[in-house]
């Protein structure tokens, strides 16, 4: 049995600073917990009406004693209340109340005492600061809110970092049909964090989907672990929080584009995570999941069946700007739909069925059918003669095919149609966007696993190339990974430099070589389109006049596209490899791709369709065309040679060019641990 | 009396092929109308049940006859109805049938039939093609979908493309509580097109605001004015469908940027509406903007007072996210909140209340009064000791601010909690990324009134230069319209080209000068950094090569960031402005800004800052400053001159450098409107 069982499904609960004044939290959360199946046990140090005095004799009143304790008392006593709930059985335990560390003063005591009674007694805590959690199939409901006895049982968990978060899914998912089976508020997350719960939710049978809700990271690696183990169980829709804080992470060009809150969202991506922008499409997503789960696919086709043009529109609309397929049905297909439907609606696919009537069923049963579809979405509005999720299951098809249901009507309405979606456990979704928010999340449910389910292990063993790290030295790096350089020539003098154009052949760049100058074209140390003998001479005064001993010079490379691609170590997630654009566009537009190194090929080759420009990577008005096999290579290569060599802190290769005879890296920094410290 | 009063408030209506088989949409619609409280008189060709067999029948049972008549006859006869009904007093017909020009066969002449109808007897028709109009508080339901009749009487009006999207719109602001004041959907608009329908609500009381849904403009103009007369009355949220469609418009480099997706956007926006991506950010932002108004201002600031920081962390950071200012308040104003909170809360703005308690309408007063802020927004948990409208209205401050309240919680306490606020006539909005959608809505309306408040009128006399339009003819008209050019000397030989690097000093560029050539780079037609006489001999002898007999001579320009402006005829808006950043990035990211000419200085000043990359634009990483002053003036005169002269149809000054010295035009084309239909 998972260990948070005893908080989840508790054999009894003790009650701690239970109150009879009604006002109060303690009476407001005995009466939430009153309707749970098993015993609970209320204690009150004074025994108003009649309630235990003790920890002891409450427990004692529960045979084989309380697994959970929920303690509502000051945050000065709460650590012995915790020592007393352990020692007389407790397994878990909730504590809601604030004046902990986040307090100052004696808060910041009160805080360690807590640690330590959680480490002495290993008891598993949920909070503090935190509104509470409820099971409503188990009827338990450990909020403040009263409005939690009104949640029905669902298939969906909810895993917040905030306590009224937690609330708001949870009267949103039961509005939507979908409903909570669980749902956790984390709070200050002192004991059991985001992953904890997770975990647990791997084996719950109640969840079919999870909604995690993030504001902060305090251990990516267990984070994404867990991510990653449950969603290749059940779909995972993470929100994060946080797009317009701005980076705290700005040591570096590359560090200064991966804000955390890109970071975190593009890891949880590559571990399996739905990733969604706002609560609104964290609703419709995890509605979307709860259903069936789409097989993983690189790329699922939707089938779409409406009965009204308008509404169709807006849901194609979202999904091609989603860049999720609604592929033209086969000729067959539509052949068969012809006999079906008057000629006039549109039938390649979307299929406008007008509005729907007989033979309604062997429509959806022909689109089904179509080999380019994986899912099909059948919506419509309220018709008192037509019951679109009875319709679905009379077609034959949602046995074999995943299905989404988009109805829009009066209230009394939708909520038959919800009904019906639920006694045929379809998924049902209002309003033509969330609808197509919903197929998205679907489409990239099966996109994530499919990457997933290729991740691999590698052998890399860091080559025999060593600091000081200055372009020269990372660029024999790059040769040894096999990324491709430019032909050039170390220089210290005037006659080695003059002998390196002409073995090199005109133009040249000549450069100033040297480990600790970062930024060399911002002091003037770069010279490009060096041609003859008297041109190398200038750019070398005007080099040594700036201080330079040492030189580079190297082939010109030919023109092109260029990118950025770097590794470095996040503060929270580790090693990770970015891509972006060259220049200035990678950070006004803020187009970069983000993965946790080590990565797998095919999480790599994912990584420039990320990219906002992507289209100017394949062929832009004659421009070169990616070999993303090549740029893939790079990419994984970066992030095992950062992962292999704990003294680095990070590599970037910026720019790397992208030509028509391949990507060359022209310019590359390596940075030691103990540099980037400084 | 507006003439389309006949339709929304006929004082009779006679339903033509009324039938009295329910399965028949004739009895539909004959049921649908029965509510109405004007006669309604039904005509069946065969008399079933009673029913007039003519419409002059029909009509004389009306006492001042019929004002409208609902058509559900067959395409072929519908034209004859028209007649009939015009001649016997109905102004205004419905006609929800297909089966006219978007069938083909037949039903193009049938179309043309109506038209002409139409013509001959000034009967005003909305249709074919559409499910219909409503208006609630009339109980006028011209619907063939059951569910209007559950519409209850509220404050938006809809006006939808689709009668699809018209019957889901009134159903989500049923449900949203603002509902529908009067709803329509177009159709084929033969006659009734949406600015016809906007301008009637300009004097509609019932209706307080308006959500436009479009997916073709066919008279550019004649919407943008109704718009702006509307706007500039009533709050006007606009969804545009397709942006998803590729452009049909890829004449020029400018031209291929502007989708009319796009362009429809910005042209109603710069006529005063707010814009949409979806229904459901439609549904938020009319909800709220049917409350009140913000003033005009260019940045409302918004005060925000949450009783949970997990969702106010949510609201915050979609305000953010959309530019919208959420200002640090008042010292003043946090000392006095400081004495109603306890010192823990956040209280700079957002202001975290906890579970508001006693004392909480002091909070609201304070935030309201502060003089940062023009809007306030309360967002809480539904709680029972808490009604959030009341203590706005106890705060006192409701009457001299705009308020909207965001509420979440189970389904019965959202519905007390709405009931509250319309009875106190405050919107609200359930969910914390709606609430934001809400907001922004109402400041983007404050600034799209701040900037058409400012609408001028200007004098404009095209100068005295014209084609054929070389790059120096170009460049001659810019200067005569106060753009900067580079110094230039336009040269047909050798002894000219030197005579001009000797007064311009090198380096220049050196250009060929042909009217015919639009792409000279790519022809290789241009040599820049040429410096001396040998320089520039290689590059005459170049240019001579490729059959250059003319060439430009020009001072190079410092470096700095290119722009790309344009103005061009749009073939739906007329008169279109573009900017957008040089190279591919305006391509790729399609970061460009578009405005209809003229424009005003302050619609001008506005398109920068909608630039994605607006930050380059602002002494990014030392670069240079923009002077906002100077670029508009650019984008005035350009418009001004567009507008001005028939005879051109674009010119495109592409790059527009923006260097340390102000903004300079490097190379400009202008082209003839009749060399564009080539």
């Amino acid at each position: 049995m998972h260990n948070l069982s005893a908080l989840f499904a508790p054999r009894g609960i003790v009650v701690v600073g239970a109150s009879s004044s009604p006002e109060k939290l303690g009476a407001v959360m005995a009466q939430s917990l009153s309707s749970y199946g098993a015993p609970v046990e209320l204690v009150n140090s004074r025994g108003e009406n009649g309630m235990h005095t003790s920890i002891a004799d409450a427990a004692a009143a529960i045979p084989g004693g309380p697994d959970l304790t929920v303690l509502c008392v000051p945050a000065a006593v709460t650590a012995q209340a915790l020592r007393d709930s352990a020692a007389n059985g407790a397994k878990a335990a909730l504590v809601c109340a604030g004046g902990f560390a986040e307090a100052g003063g004696p808060g910041i005591e009160y805080s360690a005492q807590v640690k330590d009674a959680v480490r002495d007694t290993g008891i598993r805590l949920l909070g503090p600061n935190t509104s509470g959690f409820f099971v409503p199939g188990r009827n338990l409901r450990a909020s403040f809110v009263p409005g939690v006895a009104e949640l029905e049982p669902g298939s969906v968990a909810v895993v917040a970092a905030s306590g009224g978060v937690n609330h708001v899914l949870a009267f949103h998912l039961q509005r939507s049909g979908a409903g909570v089976s669980l749902a956790v508020g984390i709070g200050a997350g002192t004991d059991i964090t985001a992953p904890d719960v997770l975990d647990y939710l791997i084996t719950d049978q109640q969840t079919k989907a999870v909604a995690l809700h993030l504001e902060t990271v305090s251990d990516g690696p267990a984070l994404v672990d867990a991510v990653s183990r449950l969603s290749a169980v059940k779909p995972v829709v993470a929100l994060v929080v946080g797009r317009n804080d701005v980076s705290e992470f700005a040591q570096s060009h590359t560090g200064a584009l991966a804000t955390s809150w890109r970071t975190t969202r593009s890891v949880l991506k590559q571990a399996g995570a739905v990733i969604v922008d706002d609560e609104n499409q964290l609703v419709a997503a995890v509605t979307a999941l709860a259903g069936r789960r789409l097989a993983p696919a690189a790329d699922p086709g939707v089938g779409l069946i409406t009965g009204q043009a308008g509404p169709g529109l807006l849901i194609a609309d979202a999904l091609h700007g989603a860049g999720v397929a609604v592929p033209r049905l086969a000729q067959a297909t539509q052949d068969l739909i012809g006999t079906l439907l008057p000629p006039l609606t549109f039938q390649a696919n979307p299929v406008d069925t007008g509005r729907p009537g007989p033979g309604y069923e062997k429509i959806v049963a022909a689109v089904a059918a179509d080999p380019a579809i994986d899912v099909v979405a059948v919506y419509g509005l309220t018709e008192p003669v037509t019951d679109l999720p009875l319709s679905v299951v009379e077609s034959g098809a949602a046995e074999a095919m995943p299905f989404v249901i988009g109805v829009d009507g009066p209230e009394g309405d939708l909520e038959r149609a919800r009904k019906s979606a639920q006694q045929h456990d379809l998924p049902l979704i209002s309003g033509p966007t969330s609808l197509a928010q919903g197929l998205i999340a679907l489409v990239n449910d099966a996109r994530g696993q499919f990457v997933r389910s290729l991740a691999q292990e590698r052998n890399f063993t860091w080559p025999n190339v060593d600091g000081p790290w200055d372009e020269n030295r990372a660029k024999e790096l790059l040769d040894a990974l096999g990324i491709s350089t430019p032909s050039r020539r170390s220089c210290t003098n005037r006659t080695a430099a003059h002998e390196a154009l002409q073995e090199l052949g005109g133009p040249v760049a000549v450069k100033l070589l040297d480990a600790v100058v970062l930024h060399k074209t911002e002091i003037g140390g770069v010279h490009l389109g060096v041609k003859s003998t008297e041109d190398i001479d200038r750019a070398l005064d005007a080099l040594e006049a700036a201080g330079a001993r040492e030189f580079l010079v190297e082939a010109m490379a030919p023109s092109g596209i260029d990118l950025v691609v770097g590794v470095r170590r996040d503060p929270v997630f580790g090693p990770i490899v970015v891509l972006g654009l060259g220049g200035t566009a990678a950070e006004v537009y803020a187009d970069v791709s983000i993965r946790s190194a080590p990565l797998s090929d095919r999480a790599a080759e994912d990584m420039p369709n990320e990219l906002l420009a992507r289209e100017l990577l394949y062929g832009f008005r004659s421009g070169p065309m990616l070999d993303t096999a090549e740029l893939s290579a790079v990419l994984v290569k970066l992030g095992d040679a950062l992962v292999s060599n704990e003294a680095i802190a990070e590599i970037e290769i910026n720019p790397l060019r992208l030509t028509h005879e391949g990507l060359v890296a022209l310019d590359a920094v390596v940075i030691n641990v103990e540099e980037d410290m400084k």
